[in-house]
Order: structure tokens, then sequence, then C-alpha cells
């Protein structure tokens, strides 16, 4: 069973991206290049297993790129447990996905502030950081947030665990002035590692 | 309510822990700045929560460092979904733990190879890789490896996602034969993000 839904090719020439209704790669398979707002509009009633082929990719629990968002690089994720982070609110959804447009990692540079509207202390980040209090951070939260290039990933706690927030140089023009910006799921601005997305 | 355990101090002259035996960092408190092999000897039934003053620690599911195992960097986690990986198999217990003997970021190096016993396609690693297939590594499984220098978390799923396992040069010789020698709690050789552990 293989269905192929090409279109009009976004950011990513080559990105691509298999789902499947079933675990483990099996039932009905869909192969996309490009975001898919709902995947039920497709005849799917969820994705409980994937493949990334190229490019980096956004999973979001909700239509329309809401709720929880998940990064998806190049592999195999064989059920919800590979997706997810280590989150409470353990959610078994992905309705939305799009593909990210990503810079070198050389190129990647983004700024957090320890206040609302880019106010208080400050630091510019170029690298991966699992943990932001290691680098001299001194609070487990992040106030806001300017992305000057490239795309990141934010996590609630250290070592990549635990909520995730994809912020883009190309969305908001950068600027996430306060935690709710983040995503529709970030109930609080707390924020303890940050790495670089990477096709 | 505090207690303070001094103990001769190992590879971290100033790794220090602080575990709770309720989340949030609430309940009885204990700092330690060596291992420690079983919490219950101590007198907590669980750890609930924790914070990482200073140094790289593994925290582990059962006394005497076995199951699976957690990497915990400078940080604050409040409950078990913080030092939790994604995984299906959901623990709500961390017993034991130890500090790590870690390496500057460039000087940390580790080969992996395709089949065990270091046979097979290898491939030197010595940066973060939170994808291997992107990097050209076709597998989503790694046989064995063998860690040159420093100490790295390797991850079951892209993105740093599922089980952990942590390789350091100064244990098994920095010999990992098979995926049974990952850790007491590996059941297949999957491994899809590798990262560098430093302090």
């Amino acid at each position: 069973q293989t269905e192929v839904q090409s279109s009009v090719v976004g950011m990513h020439p080559r990105g691509t991206i298999t789902v499947y209704d079933q675990r483990y790669f099996q039932g009905r398979r869909m192969e996309f290049t490009a975001c898919c707002q709902n995947i039920m509009e497709c005849g799917m009633e969820n994705i409980r297993s994937l493949k990334v082929e190229c490019g980096a990719w956004v999973g979001y629990e909700h239509s329309s790129f809401c709720g929880q968002q998940f990064i998806l690089e190049k592999g195999d994720y064989p059920c919800f447990e590979s997706y997810m982070g280590s989150n409470s609110y353990r959610i078994e959804r992905m309705i939305s996905f799009r593909p990210i447009c990503c810079a070198n990692h050389k190129d990647s540079r983004m700024t957090v502030y320890e206040l609302e509207n880019m106010m208080g202390r400050q630091f510019e980040l170029c690298d991966d950081y699992p943990s932001l209090q290691a680098m001299g951070w001194i609070h487990n939260e992040v106030g806001s947030m300017q992305i000057q290039c490239g795309a990141f990933v934010c996590y609630q706690y250290p070592g990549y665990r635990g909520y995730q927030y994809i912020m883009e140089c190309d969305c908001h023009g950068g600027e996430y002035k306060c935690y709710r910006e983040y995503g529709t799921h970030a109930q609080t601005p707390q924020i303890q590692s940050i790495r670089r997305i990477q096709h």
C-alpha cells in the first residue's frame, strides 16, 4: 500500500518525510515533501510511526501546527515515544507537520534574555548547550529570545528533555517576546537546554 | 531539614548533586560530592527531584548502577519526567548515581562500528550528532564502539530521545564490543543520536 503526495516544494527542495498510521512502519503509508496541516484530511486518523528521509521537520500534536511540538531529524521513529519529549502530559497524537528552514551550524545565532521584551541580562548562543546553567546562565528560565540566523530547539529541562520549542529566524521575524510566544503549549518560561537544528 | 554527606572526592573535585525525596525540591534533602550506590541505605526511599550544582553525573534506575541510565548535567530537575528519556517503559525510580569524568569538547573522540567486535564500516565522531543518519551513517544501529577520549551519551532515537547509554573512555577500557555492553537495559543495538558530555 503506497500513496505518494507530491506537492510544490517550499523551502526544502529535497525534504521528504514518510508517515504511517500504525507503529513500526506498518499500515497505510504516505510520503510528503511539503507541509501537512491536517493528516486526517488525507484519510489517516493519526501518525503512529514515521521516517525522515531528508531535511528537518516539526511535528505538532494538533492540526494547523498547534499544540506540542516535536523536532524530527533524519532517522527512524517507530513509535510515539520516539518523537515525544519526556513530558508528564503524554500525548499520542501527531496531526500536522512542516519542514523547517535551517542554517549551517556555523551561521546559527540567537540571543536569550532574562526578561520579557528583550530586557535584562542577555547571552548570545551559537553552539549547542545541553545545560544553559553550565555555560553561566544563572536562571532556569528565559524571558524572551531573538533568533538572528537559523533555527533552534529549546527544551524545558537540561539534556534536551521535556517540552520542545522550535524557534526560527523566519517566524515572528525571529522575535519571541515572552514565553506565551514560544508555543501554544508553553505554560512557563522554563528553558534549560538549547541546540541548533541542521538538515 | 538539611543533611550533608561529605565524602572523599573522586574524579570531580567540585562535583555536587543535591537530591530530594519529594517532587519540586521538597521533603528530605541530601547533598553528595561522590557516588551513591543505594539511596535507600541513606534512608531515602527514592529520589523525586534533584539539582546538579556542578559536574556531570549519571543516575540509575536500580542500586549499584544498574538499569536505565540518565545523564544529569548542571540544572534543575523538578520531577521524574525531567530526568527520564522518552521511553515506553516509563520508570519512576532513581536509586544510585555517580559523577562522570569528561574531557573538553574539542578532545572528545569515539568510533562507531557497523558490527560487533569493532568490525564492518566505521566512523569517527568528535562532535554532537542529533541524527547519525544525517551525517551519512546508513543504519539505525551501531554494532560496537570505542571511546578514545572523553564521555558520550548515545540515544536510541534521533534528537536525543529514548534510552540513554553513557559511554566513557575510562570504563571497559573505552570498548563496548556489543550492544549488551551498552547498559544492563539495552535490548537492541538501535542508536540514532550521540553527543559529547562536558561539565
